[in-house]
């Protein structure tokens, strides 16, 4: 493999050298490490939209709608869609293939689905590398989409830049919406369905909410906006607040604050990696199998069996 | 700290033992290791069901009305609730008082809520760490009770032996269960609030999707069962279906393999964690904050940085 043909190609914005450093990535090559490394120096220049919310309240509708707006001022958009279906299912396949047909023709964007369950795990780390690649490849928005219930594999509050929530009126009570940890990360709420019944009744609790919280003059205030996405109604509106957030983030020197965090816990993620990978050495994979019998007949404790594989090492 | 006494009296269910010994784990105290090392021979007799199903959905009150059935014949119950909700608004604790209430004269319950968000992390293998005190106290039946759309941190379908998922009318698209990964996990479905409009609807889509299954007779397949909990309504069916799948899993060697699954990940994470404690020396702190600099100006790599970390350890 020439790492830096695709290097070069990736910087240059080709299509084709994206979805290859992408597959690297996700089949754990050997390549990735050094593909990201070289491409490391090139990042930090993409804003990272986070677009989350429970399943079917239109989420890649209202982001196909962003896409369009994102490219009528010429920026390109990378997508990054984590879908929590199982690989046995292929949907994740086959709903990227539907939605890419759409921009086909559009070089200035690229879609990329990523399978949750089934992962081999690491799939937050993974879909962090893979918007690297976007990044590198001179994406201005990079939009992580993501489904967003109790906290999720990728914790898109610690991944996007800006968040925006998407609920619909059959969400449910506001008080589920707490609980379900999504008033917290939520940095504007979008109502979309807005259409159906329930729109006013939801965005009073979620006002009602918002309110609840302390007040603090300097700290932003989500927004709550309508939208109906299938018609494109409303998605003007919330691309000038993400807009606005994205201000008020540079304004207070918090965009920089969220990358270094970023790249403090992607640095600690390939430590401990390596740490394990530099562990399973041949003799202490034996040594495991045999020590592991005794803990499952209950004649060893996990922590016993730890502690004397640790030493074995020193 | 006198770990012999806490130990005895723990394998006593002493009730102040039990949640002195969760603390322990959910404050990551040095003692928590040695006192799960201790228990680790008593524990694998408890059955562990799943509860999940999206916010709403009404787990918590089917929870209560399962914990009176399994009273009833005598059975002693521990529950731990892995909740969402973030530390910051109290939900866990709140919501763990007043569900204890109901049970709290009967020393054959114990319910611990956790919640998950804003946790220092392991929330798993610490919800799987108390419920092993819980089993090693004695507690027959373990309930795990947790909000479960897409991939939560705690794994239900790894940890419980049977799981249960919980759906409303109300839940949408039975294709949007499926998104949800749910599908897959579920050993038994119920749709509770049966009373609502839908439960038909829900029922019938669940069922197709069932039928798209391979066909494969030795497999056990989920059935689909209506509840209104809060009037205890379809409970006893429940129950009477969660013995079938104990009954089949027992038969077929499953549970054996199940609990090996579960204790090799626990080992696995048990070691992660140590390696990771093992290699935050004084001096590996200074270089990593010295070389994250270097990072974070894009003058180096994360693959880098670890990389010289690693060599200077050797």
């Amino acid at each position: 493999m020439d790492l830096k043909l695709l290097v070069k190609n990736i910087l240059k914005g080709e299509t084709k050298a994206i979805a290859r450093g992408m597959s690297l990535i996700e089949n754990d090559s050997e390549h990735a490490p050094p593909l990201l490394a070289a491409l490391h120096t090139n990042t930090g220049q993409a804003y990272r939209l986070g677009i989350t919310g429970p399943p079917g309240s239109g989420k890649s509708t209202l982001t196909a709608r962003l896409i369009k707006l994102f490219r009528e001022t010429d920026q390109k958009v990378g997508v990054v869609a984590v879908d929590p279906t199982s690989p046995f299912t292929g949907g994740a396949v086959l709903g990227d293939r539907i939605r890419m047909m759409e921009f086909s023709a559009d070089s200035g964007v690229f879609i990329r689905s990523m399978a949750s369950r089934g992962s081999l795990g690491g799939l937050s780390r993974k879909a962090q590398d893979v918007a690297d690649v976007l990044d590198s490849s001179g994406k201005d928005i990079i939009i992580f989409e993501t489904v967003g219930v109790g906290q999720t594999e990728l914790d898109i509050a610690d991944t996007a830049d800006t968040v925006v929530v998407v609920l619909v009126p059959e969400s449910g009570d506001a008080i589920q919406t707490m609980k379900a940890g999504l008033m917290e990360i939520a940095d504007i709420f979008v109502v979309n369905k807005s259409d159906r019944e329930g729109t006013d009744k939801l965005k009073m609790e979620l006002e009602m909410m918002l309110n609840l919280r302390p007040k603090d003059e300097t700290r932003w205030k989500p927004p709550i906006l309508t939208t109906t996405a299938h018609q494109g109604i409303g998605v003007e509106a919330l691309k000038e607040k993400m807009d606005a957030h994205r201000e008020y983030m540079e304004k207070n020197g918090l965009l920089e604050l969220k990358r270094k965090a970023r790249i403090n816990s992607k640095v600690r993620s390939i430590l401990q990696s390596r740490l394990l990978e530099d562990f399973w050495t041949e003799t202490n994979k034996k040594l495991f199998d045999e020590k592991m019998d005794l803990v499952l007949n209950n004649k060893l404790s996990p922590y016993d069996l730890v502690n004397s594989l640790l030493e074995k090492k020193a």
